[in-house]
């Protein structure tokens, strides 16, 4: 085919002058999936604004498109995909005939089904190449096919097309790569069995938007404006959001496997969150560099758990699901079109500021922005008529990074005039003076530096350039994959039992999917409207019942709701923290680990401003052992729950010493001697004046196991044990310690306890069966603290 | 006078029917000072509106005006503002002239300036209340006098006209009182010899405002809605807020004692602070629970410090002083006429709320508000102009009492929509609905319930009453008066040090004062516009000379201008802790206390995110014995500066045990062995990574004092030492603890420690008399950090 290019005439003679030298490298592109609806709609036209681009460039392209289908039915829908090819705007229309001319000239089909099929490609490819005397540079197979085809498609190229010499293999796969992290493995391994790293290119078209691929090198370029203020101390959140108004009619087969979040969020939204968040990377072009400070964002997250998202449901989706999918009438989809996510990073940098990632189908509008949002310290004196607004410290401050569409319906990036004047690259991007007159986020676009694109380009032309470049870090690899799965996938699947809130869609919707970030919680702004889609008719356990005081196993019994009961213990734990500091001056508390307390933490934190906190020591009832960083270590969940809220003064904190000399729990670091001896120096005659526990499904109490020897260990107050779940290795305070203690509290909750708190009731005696029925204080008060879901089942 | 009544018609029989009785008390009113300003334009206006009110209630009242001047000269003065006065618009004319006409009558000059004229005037109450058979209830003096004239009108008033068996003596007492904490206790101490507490009414008219009066009452009948938002977790921050256009032209004889801080921020701002900040009283009507509430509030109050404002000047005043006071040409005032201060409280409740206040003369509006802004913490899906904005909760909330003038123009209570309903008290506020189309807040007032007073008052009509009542808890009461000047008198000291900036006055004053409020640091918006007043010619210091590199005493000396040299160690500091981490997996750096680290820790603070923060474990030179909560306690410094931006674990983090079983540093506690035991087992081979030292002008370092023992102490890691100074008692690491470091840096920076630096530089040996002498690492290495005011002088 390049061969052909010689008979034109004078008019080609300028653009092709470097192309007839037998010099250049080639390289052969193969689109797998030539005549879907990608394909269609991006990706040939995207490869053509490439080939224009190319040409004149280091090497000549010839283009092959192949689907399952013969010849002679593919090639006539081919053909009409390329004749409706548009060159950029720049490009005068007669450079443009011929130019598409040549595009075509340069494109062939090829039937690519079966392994015979792929042998046969790379017959015509050598051939061509050997025919035209070229250099092969390398291959690109981009495949636009179904997920489930990856790993068959990719083995069928490993085994037959593989380039000869030093020549590459490229493969470019379009999302989704799984739907959870296991899936995204499986995925992940079969195609490392045929393809190496660096021969995969996973594409986040996401990431060619103009906007957001310059993310990186806008803040490169205005570091020295950005570093003082790019951290937790300046930005107040993030806002990462792509609105959609269509909704997934004729899509749902994809949909109900998907969602939003598989679908949008754990992909384009998440990697954007880590070109906000990572550390400037020193050379913007090292993709190494950037893929590392992305691992290390990745690392710095925190957990995300049920309560950091909300989500919602468009109302016509589930009838659109049983018709399209074929559903009884009574089928009811729990799979969300919209999801609010607050994320946050465990870092210096970002502690404590949300990055809110929201996406939805069936919204108001169509707009997509990353806004970072910059806290207002600032105090003007002026009355605010008489004030130059545009340049005011006390205007809200704001960077956005605009995708398209919505108000301003063109990408951009807007920096407010009174953050700074940035420095942008001129050869590609202008600045806008002239706007609509329109407010975004509360501001005039007047009180913008307002840039856009010199030339707009979609996502596939800016990102398949790249590909021939080699320029991976637009693309995800399997490491940065997994990592993001790694988050997703706990999410998911405490999100998999929530029922969406349900929407009507589009503008109809107001303010019904608007949500509140608090602490660490996500919940929906406006309470509930009626929920059409409910899970079990267990509304009335809360309320119903009134609280029951009785007694249990002889001691003093509280009963309530899950809610009220923790109300209540908050209450009891005050009253008896004011006591302690008006009789001893101090109150020496006691806690446990694991996920009972948590809500108790927060209930405390929120809501009990008149503790006594600085009269507090906090000491541990046991401690994993893991490092305090781990989102497994008791000391974390009590800290990032309700420590970090108060200035409670740190010698009154007592984690216990499961880290010492770089290892953790080892017998000769005489951790739990040090424990014991500091609560020997402290604690009044070593008796807590409050000790909370919890009791595990197996009757476990502290770190104390059933049937352990740790039971019958007299004397020592602070011991290692042994789980049988991991993590194995505990350190925990002895049955002796806490008998001293003048109150235990055991906090029981949630319906999978109730056959435990069946057993306990039974076992009128010690047993080391069930350790928590060794927990009788000596001189002390014991009170249970029972919901009314693990009391009565 | 009072028999005077009887002769009245029918008119005025409804209203006085209770009066004529003999069973009512009589109360006797003095207005010392009847003549001057304050009781010409106020203080007559609010007693006959107070007369008017309490016609017909439980007691009747006897007026007496007096002055230093004769009844001939001073009678038709009086006589005078008596006839200017007027009723409140809901009196009917007629009535009002009647009113009038009796309050004349009830009313009578008294000459009171030597003894015997107040022994007179007591004979004359005294023969009234025989002559009428009145039973007294009462007599209240109303000092309209200069400060200075306090003392000795009160010690006249109670030798000669304390009234007899159980009837009381009340003495009204009009700011200021005193200019400073002394000259407050000074006052107080001789008011005290001559009145009880509780016969003192200090009175703060602000206080009398409506908007400002009726705080804690809505705050009490808004508890419900309250008391989940208005704390820390939801509050933004607090401004308290008084702007004024006059300048003090015709009072800078006044103003140059006091200045805007004593003026109004000490007393009527402070006392907002204390209304909006203490916790609700569970009965509003309680008077002493409002002041132990009012006293916690003080308790909690972060020390104020030199950057905890910024000052101003309106450029006409100093020449407005040399004028009035006739000072020479070159007379330069120092004397704030504006001022911004950002307060904060050390409680779980506020804690990191900034509470901004700020007062100023000459600015471009008169306006008084206090209004809390509460968090965004919403994220609203719609696009904002489809978006029902008085409600959306992504409109800023916010609570405002508006004490009057401004865009507004009446005294008010408004409350953003988005927030509640409040209640409120129909029969003293109404609701307004009409209102002009103006921004308040950036909000249109459409936006905000909003309530005005069914009655406007003047302050002095509303407080006068309440002296009647003895309604105490809108006057400051002297323990309370004594802590707000506590609080003030520090910041007045450091500030009597500073010029303020120069600001021309009026709308044209433009963003110049605008201010930042970033950490605990307060700092105008705008970088320093010329300077007219500069303190000395100190400019060229920080960037005339170049960094040197050089030794001092045979080791490395590192100087420059105090901030870059600042930032030059904690760029040392961060290096050495990255080389260490990456080495040895920690970084055990021990710092010391004082004023000198403060700087560097905030630089570490805000600018050195990529400091392996969870690596490092935080060690103490050396600890006063006083609590953590101290401002003495270095820790708490340490923290408040440093540990509190980022989360360290809290294992890494290793205080000084000070304080043990409730006592402070008591040897038989082992404390210093406990913090050396601790050192052994974590800190390798006991030898610190990195040992931050400071030198006192004495030349001690660390609390190693010169010729003390403790130098020569071998062995032991930790001691208790003496400090010559208070707080004397002392934990330090030893010398030989110090010398055994891989790093030792000492900081000194300021003039001051000039003549120190001197001294060390000719003391080529160790010497006892200058401990930091003794700082000789044996394996490590010590380098100078001297900036080049204490190297140069």
């Amino acid at each position: 085919m390049i061969s052909a290019q010689v008979v034109y005439g004078l008019l080609l003679c300028r653009l092709l002058h470097v192309l007839g030298t037998e010099s250049k490298s080639h390289i052969s592109v193969v689109l797998v999936g030539a005549t879907g609806d990608l394909a269609k709609k991006y990706l040939w036209q995207g490869l053509f604004q490439s080939y224009a681009e190319q040409l004149g460039g280091a090497h000549s392209l010839s283009f092959y498109g192949g689907t399952r289908l013969s010849s002679l039915e593919a090639s006539p829908v081919m053909y009409e995909i390329l004749k409706g090819l548009s060159c950029l705007p720049n490009v005068p229309s007669v450079k443009c005939v011929l130019l598409k001319d040549q595009f075509l000239k340069s494109t062939q089909y090829h039937q690519l089904d079966t392994h015979e099929d792929y042998s046969a490609l790379n017959k015509k490819i050598e051939e061509t190449l050997a025919q035209e005397g070229l250099r092969e540079e390398g291959r690109l197979f981009y495949l636009s096919i179904p997920a489930f085809a990856y790993a068959n498609t990719a083995t069928k190229i490993n085994a037959t097309c593989r380039p000869r010499g030093g020549s590459w293999l490229r493969v470019v796969l379009e999302k989704p790569f799984g739907h959870d992290l296991h899936s995204a493995q499986r995925l992940a391994e079969e195609l490392q069995k045929v393809l190496r790293e660096e021969e995969m290119y996973r594409i986040d078209h996401y990431l060619g938007k103009q906007a957001i691929a310059h993310i990186l090198p806008f803040r490169h370029d205005n570091q020295h404006s950005l570093d003082p203020i790019w951290n937790q101390h300046h930005v107040e959140r993030v806002e990462i959001v792509m609105k959609e108004t269509l909704d997934s009619k004729g899509r749902t087969s994809f949909y109900e496997q998907y969602g939003v979040i598989c679908d949008v969020v754990q992909n384009h939204l998440t990697e954007i969150l880590t070109f906000v968040a990572m550390e400037t990377p020193a050379n913007i072009s090292d993709s190494e560099e950037i893929h590392r400070n992305k691992m290390k964002v990745y690392a710095s997250l925190e957990r995300l758990e049920k309560r950091s998202a909300v989500t919602g449901q468009y109302q016509a989706y589930n009838s659109e699901v049983r018709q399209e999918l074929q559903k009884p009438a009574d089928y009811i989809s729990t799979v969300p079109t919209f999801a609010g996510i607050a994320m946050f990073l465990d870092s210096p940098q970002w502690d404590n500021v949300p990055f809110i990632l929201t996406a939805g189908k069936a919204l108001d509008e169509r707009v997509g922005y990353t806004r970072i949002l910059f806290k207002n310290k600032a105090f003007c004196l002026q009355n605010e008529s008489t004030r130059k607004a545009g340049f005011s410290q006390c205007r809200q401050r704001q960077i956005i990074f605009y995708v398209g569409h919505g108000d301003l319906n063109f990408p951009a990036i807007l920096v407010s005039k009174n953050l700074f004047k940035p420095v942008i690259d001129a050869s590609s991007w202008k600045q806008v003076t002239e706007f609509p007159d329109v407010q975004m986020f509360g501001i005039p676009l007047s009180d913008y530096y307002i840039y856009t694109p010199v030339m707009q380009k979609d996502a596939y032309a800016v990102l398949i350039p790249q590909i021939f470049q080699a320029k991976r870090d637009s693309f995800i690899n399997t490491e940065d994959l997994l990592a993001s799965w790694k988050v997703w996938t706990p999410l998911l699947k405490e999100h998999s039992k929530v029922s969406p809130r349900l929407y009507p869609g589009g503008a109809q919707n107001g303010d019904i999917l608007d949500f509140t970030v608090e602490g660490r919680v996500v919940s929906f702004s406006r309470s509930d409207p009626v929920q059409i889609i409910s899970e079990s008719p267990s509304l009335q356990t809360a309320s119903d019942y009134k609280a029951i005081a009785s007694t249990f196993r002889g001691n003093t019994l509280v009963s309530a709701g899950t809610e009220d009961l923790i109300i209540k213990l908050a209450s009891h734990l005050q009253q008896k923290a004011q006591d302690a500091v008006q009789e001893r001056g101090n109150f020496h508390l006691a806690v446990s680990g694991g996920s009972s307390p948590i809500d108790l933490f927060r209930r405390l934190a929120m809501h009990h401003y008149m503790f006594p906190w600085k009269r507090t020591h906090f000491w541990m009832v046991d401690e994993r052992c893991v490092p305090f960083d781990d989102p497994k270590s008791n000391f974390r969940s009590l800290h990032d729950n309700l420590l970090k809220y108060f200035r409670i003064p740190y010698v009154n904190i007592h984690p216990m010493p499961v880290r010492m000399n770089q290892r953790l729990c080892v017998e000769d670091d005489r951790g739990a001697d040090l424990y014991a001896n500091e609560i020997e120096m402290l604690v009044n005659r070593t008796s807590f004046d409050f000790v909370l526990l919890g009791v595990g499904a197996d009757g476990h109490t502290a770190s104390l196991f059933p049937n352990s020897q740790a039971l019958t260990h007299e004397g020592n107050l602070v011991l290692f044990t042994e789980s049988p779940v991991k993590p194995h290795q505990r350190m925990t305070l002895s049955l002796s310690a806490i008998n001293k203690a003048r109150h235990v509290a055991v906090l029981i909750t949630g319906k999978i306890k109730h056959p435990l708190v069946a057993r306990i009731s039974k076992e009128v005696k010690k047993s080391e069966k069930l350790p928590i029925t060794m927990v009788q204080p000596s001189g002390g008060e014991l009170i249970w603290f029972i919901d009314h879901d693990a009391l009565f089942g």
